[in-house]
């Protein structure tokens, strides 16, 4: 069975006692996280219904997150902003270049173009996707920006400084 | 206190009874979904840990994930795609000029470089990004790649054909 099906039968049971929660909070924070599988944002940071923007990408990186963030603050008003990396990351396995000739040996597809973002060193990680930040014009400087290394295997959130 | 502040503290509390389920198997889909503070992919979509990537940004939308999604397939292996947007979107309230004229207001900063992707219409929107996916010679087009729309007032997800 695929695993889309999968989530499609899923899908019909958790609909059946489904009731979004009235009087909604508007939401404070936004996110940036990885895909990665073991993840489970709202479980892990609390997040009640309403309350945070969660944006996920390969990494949890900055550069992919821009546009969704400066909608996040300016048209929908978010206040706060974390950027959460990871343990045992998949984008800490291999470099740019080790990535681009895994495209062309898989899908004979030219990938020379894409910035796939991954790195080596965990807590720069975070640091470098802090600096990205404080470098744009159009994300908000007035707000606390903060960055995080998650434990995938503890659970645990550890602020970088 | 701080949305951040909170989440530290629900994540303390999390991480105390936390524990990586072991042989966890190899994610199989890749799931685009929007950042909407209203869904939680992984209730919603009956996701286990190990089972799904889950790429969110601002409407859901495939031009933002196409590196991720690259990286899920070639790289970790992934080998189905769900593309999701969803009902009351954030993303259905403005157009790009009105956008950028909120930033212009807002911020002072020119945003005028940066497409911000809104749509107007739900099930247009998605088969448009399941155009973009077709058009991607860095994605996988030997896998199935599905598209929907999520009724956040209902939880239910249905396909877009």
């Amino acid at each position: 069975m695929s695993a889309i099906d999968r989530a499609l039968e899923a899908n019909e049971y958790f609909s059946r006692t489904y009731e979004l929660p009235p009087d909604l909070p508007d939401p404070q924070v936004a996110a940036v996280m990885c895909m990665d599988a073991r993840i489970d944002p709202v479980r892990a940071l609390g997040f009640r219904p309403g309350e945070a923007h969660i944006i996920r990408n390969a990494g949890g990186r900055l550069a992919d997150a821009i546009r969704s963030l400066a909608i996040s603050q300016t048209i929908l008003g978010t206040r706060e902003v974390m950027i959460v990396h990871h343990t045992r990351c998949g984008m800490m396995r291999y470099t740019d270049d080790e990535m681009r000739a895994m495209f062309r040996k898989a899908r004979g597809a030219i990938a020379d173009g894409i910035a796939f973002l991954p790195f080596r060193d965990l807590v720069q990680s975070v640091r470098d996707d802090l600096e990205l930040y404080r470098q744009s014009p159009i994300l908000r400087q007035d707000i606390p920006v903060r960055g995080f290394v998650y434990d995938v295997e503890t659970g645990k959130l550890t602020e970088v400084n």
